[in-house]
C-alpha cells in the first residue's frame, strides 16, 4: 500500500542518515506524516536559524558592545519567541513519538528544562528590572548551548560532546593522581622557597603562600610562566633549577602525555562501541523496510522500483537501474535482507548523471571548436608543462607580492584569468567546476579582478577594507601551488576527508566557549576597560588596582568581557594557554582571588579535555585512513 | 664437546638479551673466547665509566663554571685516553667478527669516523694552542653523543634514536607544507600589519619586514608570544583578530596534531617492524643453538642440564627442574626446536629462589614469636585498619608540615618508625624489601630519622642542603598514599611498567641536549654575562645591546652559555619552549640575527620531532597495556 511503501522509504532514508526517531513512534499513517514533517529540511533550517539568532542575542544584551546596546526587553522578547518556537518543536515531537521514549530521553528532558529555566529567568528578570530591584542577573543565558546540543538534528555535535563526556570518568583518576602531585610539590616549593624571602623579577613575592604556590606550579604545568617561575631560584641556588626539572618532567612530560594516553584510548574504546550502536540502528531500519517490501523473502525488482519513486523522485530511470544492478549483482531479479542493507551505504554515495558530454561551445560553434588551433590549444592546457608554466608565475607574483612591485599585478592578474578561461575552454564548464581548486581559483581570481576594477573605476584609494581582502585574496593565490606536490595532495585529501568531522568539534568548542563567554560577562563586565593602545606607556586600564601588574605593563585593556566578542577573544587567548595566568591575576586583581578559579575551568575543560579529545580525534583518523 | 655446549649457551644468552652480534662472526673456539670477553660484564661497565668521562669532559672544558676552570691540556689528554679505549673496542670488536660485516656496519663506521675527526681536532687544537695562534675552536665535541648511540651495548638507545632518525623521511611532507603555510601567512600579516607603523607594547615594530613576520608567527605556532603578538592588531581595529585566529587554528591545533598524527603513524609502522627484527633474530639464534644441542630432532633432558649448568651456573638443580617442565609440559624427556624458543623468554622472568620462609626471629625466639600476643600483633599488622590508620596519619602529618608546626615532628616520625619495625616484624625482612613501596617507605623515614638525630646531635641549625633534604623526605611520605587507592594504583603501575624505555628516551634527550649544548656553548659562550637577580631593577647582563629588551627586563642573565650546566638549563627552557623567542632575541642582539636559526632548530628536533615520538610511544604504550 501507498503507506506501507512510504514507511519503507522514511526507515531507508533514516537507516542513510543516521536519524533514529523512527524507531520511537507507532508508525500509524498519522504519525508518519507528523514525523516527516517534523524531520523535514524547512523544519531543519527554520530550527538551525532560530537556534542562531537565540544564541546571537547575547551581542544585544548587557554587556553589549556600545553600537549593538538595545534595551534589555527587546532581546528578551526575540528570547521568549525562540522559546516559544522550541515549545512547538517539542510538542510536535510529543504528538507523533511515543509517551513513554519521550519523557525517558535525556535529550528532550534536557530541552525542556532549559526552556522552563529560560522562561522563569526572563519572567523574574523582568520583574526585577520593573519594580527597579538592583542586581538582576540573566543567569539562564550560559545554558543556551544545551539546547544546540540537544536538539534531535544536532545528532553530529552530540557525538562529539558524547565522547567527551564519557571520557570524564576514564580519566578522572589520572586526573586526581596529577592534582595530587601538583598538592605535594607545591608544598615542597613553598617549604623551599617560601621561607628565603626571594621575589620574582617583576617583585612578586616567591613562592610566600601555598595557595600562590599551588597556583605557579599549575601555570608551569601548562608551560605558560616558564622560565620566569624559575630564575629566582636558579639565581638563588643553582641546583635548586633541579626540583623544577622534575617537576616538569612528572607533571608535564609525564602526565600530560598519560592524559593525552588515557583519553585517546577511551576514545578509541567508545568509537568502537559508537560505530557498533549505530550500525545495530541502521540494520534494525533496514530489516522493518524489508519486512515492509519483501514478499516471500525477497524484495522484487517493482518493489524496489516503486519504494525509489518515493525516496528519490529526482533519479532518472537509468540511475535506479543502476543501482539495482549493484544491489543484485547475479541477476536473479530480487534482493535478500543482506542485499537491501547495502542500499543504505549505496544512497550515500555521491552519483552525478552525466547527461551531456558536449560542452556548450562544442554546441554553439562546432567547426571552431574542432579546428586545428583549437584542438591543439586544449591539448596544450591538458598538458604538465602548461600546469607548471602557472606554478612558476604564482612563485614569481607570491615574490612580486612580498617586495610591493604592485605594478606587475595587472599583468599577473591578466595571466590568471587567461588561465583560467583556457582551462574552461579546454575542459568544459562542467568539468572545470567540478575540482575544488579550480573553484578556490575562480573565486580568488575573479574576486581580485572585481575589486581592482571597482578600484580603478571608482578611484578609491583610502578604503582598507577592500585593500585588505584584495590583499588577502592576491596571497591566497599561493595556496594553489599546494595541490601541484604529490605529498603536500596526499596530506590535504586526508585532512579534507575528516573536514566535516572537524567541523563538529568547532560547534562543540563553540558551545564551551559560549557557555564560559556568558559566565565571564557575568562576572567580569566592566572590570576591566579599554583604554587606547600606547606602546611603552602603560596604563591602568581604568582601575588602580591594575597599576603596575603584568596585565597593564603588556596593555592587555581591550582583553575584556565588556561584550561577547571580547569575551570570546579572550577565551581564545586563554584556549592558547600562554600569559593565561596575566589574564589570571589581572582579574584576580580587580575582584577576588577566586577568579583564578574561572580560569583553571576553562583551561580544564577547553585544553586539558576538549584540545585532546580532538587530538585523540585526528590521531585515530589518520589511523583509520593508512 | 665443550666448545659446542660454550656456543650454544652464548646463542641462548644472546636471544634473552637481545644481542645479535653472535650472528656475525664465524663461531671458532678463538672467537667464541674474544666474543665472549667483548660481551662480558666488566668491559661493559669499563665501557659506560670511559663514555661518562668522556661526556663529563665538558665540565672542565671551556668554558667551564670557574671553580671547575683547569689548564686544557688535562682534558684533552683524558679525552685521548678515552679515545684509545674505544680504539681498543673496536679492534677487539675486529679481531673476531668478520671483516665484511665490520667496514659495511654504519655504527662502526660512525664509531671510526668520531674517533677521527676527534684526533684532529685535539692535534690542530693543541698546535694551535701551542703555536698562539688564535680562534681555536674544538669542534669535534658535539660528536660524542654519536660515540654514545653506536656503541653495540646501547640497543635500546639506537632503538629509540632509531625511531627518531625514520620518523623524519614520513613528516617531512607534513613539514614542509607547514613551513609553507607559515610563510605564506607571514606574508599575508607583514601586508596586512606592516604598513600601519603599529608597535609592541614592549616598543618594538609590528611585522615591519617579512623575515620578523615570520619569526613571530613561528613564535605563535608554540604559543610563546601569544596573546601579545595579537594585541596591537586588535587595539587597531578588532575585526584583525580574526586573522590570527585563522592562523592559530590551521598552523597550531590543524598542523601540528597532524604532525603528530603522521609521527605517531610512522612510530607505530616501524615499532612493528622492528619487533618482526628482532624475532626473526632471536628465532636464527635459537635454531642454532637448537642444531648445535638436539639429536635426533630433539633436545634431551642430559643436554639441556649441561647447557643450564654454563648458561646459569648460579641456578640451583630445583630451579632447572621447574624451568625444564615449563619448556616439556608433555613430560616426553625431549625439546622441539619450537619447545626451546620458550627458553629465551623463560630465562627473562625473574625467579626468587624462597630457600626459608622461616623469618630470622623466628628462627633465634620461637616461644616468643609464637606467643598469642605476637602472633595477634602480626595478625593486625597485616589488616586493612593498620594501614588506613597510617594513611590518614600521613594526611594529617602532610597538614601540620604545611602549617609549620614542626614541633610534632618528633611523634610523627616515632610513629612512622614503629610501623617499619612493625611490618618488618610481621612480614620478615625478606617480604618487607620485597615490596617497592617499602623499600620507599624505609629510605624516606630512614634518611628523616638519621638527619634528625645528626641534626639533633651536632646541634647543627643553619645547614639549608641538610634541612632542605629532610624537608623533601618528610612531604616524599604523601606519595606512599598514592598506593592506597585502586586507580592511582593501575596508573602507577602502567607507568612503572614502561619506566625503562622512558629512561631510554631519555638518553636520546641527553644526546640531543649535549650535542646543542656543545654548539651553543662555542656560539654563545661570554656573550651574556652572570649579573645578580634584583626584583624590579633590571641589568644589562654586561652587554649594553641588551639594555631595554625583553631579556634584561625579566632578568635573564642566569640563561647564558657559560658553563654546561647552564647551557644545559638554558635547552631545558627552550624545551619547554615558553619565552624561548625572548631568549631567542637576547641573543640575536647581541650577535646576529642567524642567532635564531640555533633556537628554532632546537625547537624542530627536540619539541617537534623529539617529544612527539615521546607522545607517540606513551601512546601506543597505553594501547598495548589496555
Ligand atoms: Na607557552
Amino acid at each position: 500500500s501507498k503507506h506501507e511503501l512510504l514507511l519503507a522509504a522514511t526507515y531507508i532514508e533514516d537507516a542513510r542518515s543516521g536519524w533514529k526517531l523512527s524507531l520511537h513512534f507507532d508508525p500509524s499513517p498519522r504519525n508518519l506524516s507528523y514525523y516527516l514533517a517534523f524531520r523535514s529540511a524547512w523544519g531543519k533550517y527554520l530550527l538551525y536559524l532560530v537556534l542562531a539568532v537565540h544564541m546571537a542575542l547575547a551581542l544585544f544584551e548587557e554587556p553589549a558592545l556600545r553600537t549593538l546596546q538595545v534595551n534589555y526587553l527587546y532581546p528578551a522578547c526575540v528570547e521568549l519567541f525562540c522559546v516559544a518556537f522550541y515549545v512547538y518543536r517539542c510538542l510536535h515531537l510529543l504528538s507523533f513519538t511515543s509517551h513513554g521514549w519521550f519523557w525517558k530521553d535525556v535529550k528532550n528532558l534536557a530541552v525542556i528544562s532549559v526552556i522552563l529555566l529560560t522562561i522563569i529567568d526572563i519572567v523574574v528578570f523582568m520583574g526585577m528590572k520593573e519594580t527597579g530591584a538592583v542586581g538582576g542577573v540573566r543567569w539562564s543565558r550560559p545554558l543556551r548551548p544545551l539546547l544546540m546540543i540537544n536538539i534531535p538534528e544536532s545528532r553530529q555535535i552530540r557525538r562529539a560532546w558524547r565522547s567527551v563526556s564519557r571520557t570524564l570518568p576514564d580519566v578522572a583518576g589520572t586526573m586526581v593522581l596529577f592534582v595530587l602531585n601538583l598538592l605535594l610539590f607545591a608544598l615542597m616549593a613553598y617549604k623551599l622557597f617560601g621561607s628565603r624571602g626571594l621575589k620574582y623579577a617583576n617583585g612578586r613575592p616567591y613562592f610566600s603562600t601555598y595557595q600562590d604556590s599551588v597556583f605557579d606550579l599549575y601555570v608551569l604545568v601548562t608551560t605558560a610562566n616558564s622560565p620566569d617561575v624559575m630564575m629566582p631560584a636558579l639565581n638563588a641556588s643553582p641546583p635548586m633549577f633541579l626540583f623544577f626539572v622534575v617537576f616538569v618532567l612528572i607533571s608535564l612530560y609525564l602526565f600530560m602525555n598519560v592524559i593525552l594516553a588515557v583519553i585517546y584510548n577511551s576514545y578509541r574504546k567508545h568509537l568502537k562501541k559508537d560505530v557498533q550502536t549505530a550500525v545495530a540502528a541502521r540494520r534494525l531500519l533496514m530489516s522493518r523496510a524489508f519486512s515492509l517490501l519483501g514478499r516471500g523473502g525477497a524484495v522484487l525488482r517493482d518493489d524496489y522500483v516503486r519504494v525509489m519513486a518515493v525516496l528519490r523522485p529526482e533519479h532518472g530511470t537509468q540511475l535506479v537501474d543502476i543501482l539495482w544492478r549493484v544491489l543484485d549483482p547475479h541477476g536473479d531479479g530480487m534482493l535478500g535482507e543482506r542485499d537491501l542493507y547495502q542500499l543504505a551505504d549505496l544512497l550515500n554515495v555521491r552519483v552525478t548523471e552525466v547527461k551531456d558530454r558536449v560542452t556548450l561551445l562544442e554546441r554553439l560553434f562546432p567547426s571552431c571548436f574542432n579546428s586545428r588551433p583549437a584542438v591543439l590549444v586544449r591539448r596544450v592546457v591538458r598538458q604538465r608543462p602548461f600546469r607548471l608554466f602557472f606554478d612558476l608565475l604564482i612563485v614569481v607574483n607570491a615574490i612580486t607580492i612580498a617586495v610591493d612591485a604592485d605594478q606587475a599585478e595587472w599583468a599577473f592578474l591578466a595571466a590568471f584569468i587567461l588561465e583560467i578561461l583556457l582551462k574552461m575552454y579546454a575542459f568544459g564548464f562542467r568539468e572545470f567546476f567540478d575540482k575544488l581548486w579550480n573553484m578556490f581559483d575562480f573565486v580568488v581570481i575573479g574576486g581580485a579582478f572585481l575589486i581592482s576594477v571597482v578600484r580603478a573605476s571608482t578611484g578609491l584609494q583610502g578604503n582598507t577594507l577592500v585593500l585588505d581582502v584584495l590583499l588577502l585574496f592576491r596571497c591566497l593565490r599561493v595556496v594553489k601551488l599546494m595541490d601541484s606536490v604529490a605529498i603536500f595532495r596526499a596530506v590535504l585529501r586526508t585532512i579534507a576527508s575528516f573536514s566535516r568531522s572537524i567541523v563538529t568539534y568547532g560547534g562543540v568548542l563553540f558551545c564551551v566557549f559560549y557557555f564560559f563567554a556568558l559566565i565571564g560577562m557575568e562576572l567580569f563586565a566592566d572590570r576591566v576597560m579599554w583604554a587606547p593602545f600606547r606602546p611603552g606607556r602603560p596604563t591602568d586600564c581604568g582601575d588602580r588596582l591594575l597599576k603596575d601588574t603584568d596585565f597593564s605593563r603588556l596593555q592587555y585593556c581591550a582583553n575584556n568581557f565588556n561584550s561577547l566578542p571580547a569575551a570570546l577573544a579572550v577565551l581564545f587567548e586563554l584556549m592558547v594557554v600562554n600569559q593565561w595566568h596575566v589574564l589570571a591575576d589581572g582579574y584576580a586583581a580587580v575582584t577576588t582571588q577566586w577568579a583564578r578559579l574561572y580560569f583553571v575551568a576553562f583551561h580544564l575543560c577547553c585544553v586539558v579535555l576538549l584540545l585532546n579529545i580532538f587530538t585523540a580525534f585526528i590521531l585515530e583518523a589518520f589511523i583509520l585512513e593508512f
